[in-house]
């Protein structure tokens, strides 16, 4: 069973959508199986981490910045803006996929673990997700 | 249900196979479901990124080389060369393994995305890649 | 199908756990499908690497070390100690889940392949690995 859910983007950041894969679960009515979330861009990615302390969303973002600077040398690739390579670099160094299994209509995720969109690009955007849910 | 396509590879560099996937997808007679493509090596890796503009591709592997650079004095693995070990490192950093939901008999991919093989090796060589497809 | 293991860890490094799910594998008697790891944490992840030659292992976590150090003046989540900082953006820049295809009730891991927790912290601790098996 696959649908899709819209994510409303206002530049680099990270997104919190836990709640929203936990309703097409609930929606579901599946039980036990696997979701698997799929995000059908190339300059913005899945994250699961942290969602306690803003802080670590704050420095995992700040981090990869210095890691993939805008404006360097190297890239051939400008004509989309200078924030455009380095988010496609940022893609491919972090998830396009996620697979969550889900036990007792529940997705197994730990205590502090998040689901996000991690938005690579600086402009207002709308993201489009796939959540996959297999099961019975 | 699974299968095995093999890739022909001469050197560094992306590998689309977007094509064979879909190749498999059709032959499986597969409507709705998942499709998750696995990579059977440790110097090779598999990324979703665009596939519009040739220089998004060269700009990520200049990237990736100067990130995970060959003779790095860090090394102690060097007897397969001075490739393999940054080899290794760019695998750890990147896919074995991609989901990709299945929709009206086709993957979910975006408008930019196109699957590849990141192969991290110098040498001419076969990369073997498992096809699972699961639904109905 | 899920099962949950439990992995005891001391210190930052690679934990082979191919066997542990090569079992779990086993009890399921699925003999076609697929296999999916999922980590319950943020400081830790998955990986598959070459499972070999150990300097490879021990390559890989020094140059993550050295990508990601301890004490960076970037960080202002520092409250769980110099170590936790790092663990999150490691966490992030590798996987939280694997998926592998299960073909003859195998795994089809590459000869070279194993699967590891890749710890992040110092600590002793005790990680949750949940283990979803698809397929008839």
């Amino acid at each position: 069973m696959n649908s899709i859910i819209k994510i409303s983007i206002n530049g680099q950041g990270l997104y919190e959508i836990t709640h929203k894969v936990t309703q097409k679960v609930a929606e579901s009515g599946i039980n036990s199986g696997l979701v698997t979330i799929f995000i059908r861009h190339t300059s913005a990615s899945l994250l699961i981490q942290e969602n306690a302390d803003p802080a670590v969303m704050r420095d995992l973002e700040h981090w990869l910045n210095r890691l993939v600077p805008e404006n360097d040398d190297l890239y051939t690739h400008t004509l989309e803006g200078p924030d455009d390579m380095p988010a496609h670099i940022k893609g491919a160094l972090t998830a396009v996929n996620l697979s969550i299994p889900l036990e007792n209509a529940e997705l197994v995720l730990g205590t502090w673990q998040g689901i996000f969109v991690w938005e690579h690009r600086h402009m207002r955007d709308e993201r489009e997700i796939c959540i996959n849910i297999m099961g019975g």
